[in-house]
Formats: structure tokens, C-alpha cells, sequence
């Protein structure tokens, strides 16, 4: 029998991985909130450098008690949207349900286990620039694999046949086995760079030519992987080096939260910055600079109180 | 005989004390740069909560070379600028003269006394709302009081008859037996409020309405008092929660550095940050926060290769 997929929150992400899946003939329900009227009617469009494609026949909801048991949902959802996450996934999900976090951050696994303990629960990071760009359209500009990790309820055969319904879909699909080391390399490129480009107002590629903020992105990381080395997590040495790398062959990239900013929505201050800053405090390795950016986004956000 | 006075830098400072000086009959001997034609013919204006006056009849310079030896020198150019210093001091200076840099930051006094070793150097600390407002024209809008510490070759004399007058011209000067704790409870107020009203945009007052920026002010606070301490300076623990005080009674103010970046002028974070931040790193007790914030302020700086 087919996997039966969800999709919690189809911006750029869950609309790329959902729309890929759907696209290669998987059987996937999207849950949308003020997109649902125009999808319903008009489809989802994705244009992507790996081929565009229209979805005129799926699956389309505005409430999850409409929508079917999923045996892997995909969350992607912006954080700061996580307090809806019970709500929405319990109509969903049956006794081996897989639920996959594709979010920024750390702790947010954790947290979604205090609601779902006997849920299979599962960390993903996209490695992907893709944005919305209109109602029910998304465009996918480079990059776009997904790198996953289990956190709670090993399930190996839900996750072979996800692994395989990716594969048709021609999505890059690893799979890491420390998943908490992952979260926290990951971090190591979003504290500076989600960051900075906010308070400095610039891109990836003008923040590589300032010596100064150049210098400064290179000590945020050196505290994220003391911080993330001090709580058990494994980052090679040289992991900076190769991120300052790739960022410099990068095209000049705006991070989420850059566009979050710019887009006026809620910035994923907590995930992204405060966890892990409470979880290098606890084991005694403050990331102070890390801090002090965090507190400049804390001020500069409207949202603060909310995130 | 009466005492001759320089003023070096004619800006919100040097014109207010050089001219309170003069309008109050003292022998004051002004060196204008861009100025120097306006204020030759047209005089020069200060508007103040004290009271207005006009200055017709004053002496004027373009060029130190023409201006006659002084007594007691008044430096208040921006920091940036200090090294002009040497070149513009040596005509005016005699051998008991005496020179007050009326600056912001740490280290100035050192950096001068290496080109004048001989010379009594004075530092001094202006608290007060002043600011240029058109050619030859500045406008006071507040306090006024300036606290000045010997930093070599003490001159009682010269001192005293400065003091007096100071006095005649209404001018409120303290004498702060330790200039080098006096410099650093400068910066308490000064590294907090000078780079976070440039990065967040805002006044003081805005700065002190949230809660997170806030938060951010008093840890700034704490470090510099940490790292005065450190290198033997003395500052109450009290003196951080006056400075909170003070600056929420204070009217919206935008510190030098915000006036300066909302004019396009090099920013002082050499003096501001930079010298504070090495002393700091050499006795072991570095300032993490103060230096996220010199870097972000360095990133966004365009003179930042020139402070």
C-alpha cells in the first residue's frame, strides 16, 4: 500500500518536497490556510531549475480534521507556528505515524515529543534556495537536498519506503545518524548568516566581502561549535572553513530569516537563536556573541514578544 | 595676564565652550576649517537654554600656523581626526601650555602625549546636548558640565586660573582626580548607547522602552564595569543602575555617534570601542558583547578602514 503523506505548512519548502512527491504520483494531502481557496481552484505552481510543473488535481485542505491518517507528515511550517502543531497534527496521525520537523533550529523535536511521546518524530534540514513568490506558486532556484534524522521511534520501514517514494521523485534524501550533531552543524551556517543579513541589511555575498562582518561570521561559528562540541555534538575542526567556502562560491543568497524580515513576518529568534544559546548557558559555554546578535534581533523584531 | 586659549575643532563642543570663553571676555583664538570664511564675516551664533548670544568680533584662523602660542588648548575635534593633531598643536604650543582633549573614548591622551611628551594633557568629558545646526552656528540644548583629569605633567596654576574662568563664564568644570576611571565610566554610558542607537535606528528613549534592547544596555554596561575594574579602575556597582536612571529621565537623545552616522561622518569607534576592547582583551577580561556590537558597527561603518 502507498505511503499516504501530509504536508503541515506549504510555503517554499513543503510546497517543493509535497509538490515533487505529488508530482511523481504519491498520494499527498496539503493543508493550507489562505492559500486554500486559490489552490482549490487554480492548482499549485512550482518553477523549479530542475523542470516546472503545474499541480491541478491534489488534494487540498483548510482543516486538518478533514484530512485523512498520514503515515509521514511533513511540518514546515515557520516555527514560530509550533504552538499550532498539536492541534493540527492529532486529527492526522495513527500509532506509526512519521512526523518530519523540516524547520530551522534546535529543540523543536523536543518539544513536539512532550505532546506525540509514542510518535515516530523525525529532524529534517533542506539545503535549498526556494521561495514563495506568489499565491500558490514557488520558485525553486537551487540546491534541494534534504538531510534527516531520527529523534524518537526508529521506524525502518516507514522510512525505507519514504526514502524510495523520494528517490521517484528524484529528491536527495541523506540520512544522518546524529541527528542532534546535524542540528547543531546546521547552526553553525544560520546564527551568522540568518542574522547578520537582517541587521545589516545584506546578502550572504556582500557580508563575505566586508572583512569586518567577515571576521564576525567566522567567530559566531567558532562559538556555535564550542557550544555545540561542550554538549556532545560532533563538528570536525575544519567545518568552518569548508561553510566559509561553499558561502563564498555561493550566489549571492538571502537566508529565511532575511526574508522573513523583509516580508514583515515573525522571525525564528527562538529556534534558531535562544535554544541553543539556553543549551550552551547550561553546559557553562556561553556563545556571548551569539547572545548580543540575538538581543540586537530580539530589539529590531516587532514580533519579539511573540516569537 | 590673562590666559590665551586655542580652540581646536569648532564643532557643538569647542563652540560651546571656546565660545561661553569668549563672550565672557577671555582672549579665545578659534581655528575653523570649512567654516573659517562664514564665521569671519557672518560671526558666529549659539543658541542656548542658558541664553543666546552672538559672537562678532572673535578671532579667527584657518591655519594653526597664523594663530598665537596658547595658554590653555581646547581640543574637540571628532577622534578621527586626531591624527592632525601633532601638525596642528606644535605652532601653538609653548612649553607650559596647556591642552584639554575634550573627546570620547579611551587612549587619546597616550596617543598624544607620544608626540608631546613634555606637554600637560588634560582629558575631558562633556555632558551635554549640543549640536551644530547651520554654518557657524551651533544650538545647546542641555546640561553642560565638563569633568576634566590630568593626565600628565599636573599644572595647578594654569588649572586654576582656568577654573576661574570657567567660573566667570558660568561654565561648570569638575576635577576628577582619576581620569583613567572617570574615561571608563564614560564608556559605561557611552559604548552602550553610541553603537545601539547607529544599529537599532532609535533614540535612547526608544532603546529603554524595550525590553530586550534594554536587557542588552545593562549587560553592555556590565562588561565595560568588568573590564574597568579589571585594569584598576575604580566604578561603583551602583553606577550602572544611576546610568539606567539618569538615561530614562533624559529627553530622546541620539548620541554623537547616531548624529555622525545620520551625517554621513566616519564614526568614533577607535576611541569608542576599539582601545576600550584591547585594554580589556590584554588584562584577560575581554568584552564579548561590546565587541559583537564594535563589529556589526565596523561592518556597517563605510570610513571603517579610515577610523
Amino acid at each position: 500500500m502507498r505511503l499516504k503523506y501530509g504536508i503541515i505548512g506549504v510555503g517554499a519548502i513543503g510546497g517543493f518536497y509535497g509538490g515533487r512527491l505529488a508530482n511523481a504520483g504519491c498520494d499527498v494531502h496539503f493543508l493550507f490556510h489562505s492559500e486554500y481557496k486559490h489552490v482549490k481552484e487554480h492548482g499549485f505552481q512550482v518553477d523549479s531549475v530542475e523542470g516546472d510543473f503545474h499541480l491541478s488535481d491534489i488534494f487540498v485542505y483548510n482543516n486538518s480534521f478533514d484530512m485523512p491518517k498520514c503515515d509521514v507528515v511533513l511540518v514546515s511550517l515557520k516555527s514560530t507556528q509550533n504552538h499550532l502543531l498539536p492541534q493540527l497534527l492529532e486529527p492526522i496521525l495513527h500509532e506509526s505515524s512519521m512526523v518530519i520537523l523540516i524547520q530551522n533550529g534546535l529543540g523543536l523535536e523536543a518539544e513536539l515529543a512532550l505532546s506525540f511521546p509514542q510518535t515516530t518524530i523525525v529532524g529534517g534540514m533542506a539545503f535549498i534556495c526556494s521561495s514563495r513568490v506568489g499565491l500558490g506558486h514557488i520558485q525553486h532556484k537551487d540546491y534541494g537536498s534534504l538531510n534527516i534524522g531520527f529523534y524518537q521511534h526508529r521506524n525502518e520501514s516507514v522510512l525505507t519506503r519514504f526514502l524510495e517514494d523520494c528517490c521517484c521523485a528524484g529528491l536527495t534524501v541523506t540520512v544522518a545518524d546524529d541527528l542532534y550533531s546535524a542540528r547543531w552543524k546546521k547552526l553553525v551556517w544560520n546564527i551568522p548568516y540568518n542574522g547578520l543579513t537582517v541587521v545589516l541589511n545584506a546578502t550572504t555575498e556582500q557580508i563575505m566581502r566586508n572583512s569586518f562582518s567577515r571576521q564576525l561570521v567566522k567567530e559566531l561559528m567558532e562559538e556555535v561549535r564550542a557550544a555545540a562540541l561542550a554538549n556532545g555534538a560532533t563538528i570536525e575542526e575544519s567545518f568552518i572553513l569548508d561553510m566559509l567556502n561553499m558561502t563564498d562560491e555561493m550566489r549571492p543568497y538571502s537566508p529565511s530569516m532575511k526574508l522573513d524580515w523583509d516580508n514583515h513576518r515573525p522571525l525564528e529568534i527562538r529556534s534558531i537563536y535562544l535554544n541553543p544559546i539556553e543549551e550552551a548557558k547550561k553546559i557553562g559555554c556561553p556563545m556571548k556573541k551569539v547572545e548580543a546578535l540575538s538581543q540586537i534581533l530580539l530589539s529590531l523584531s516587532k514580533n519579539a514578544e511573540l516569537i
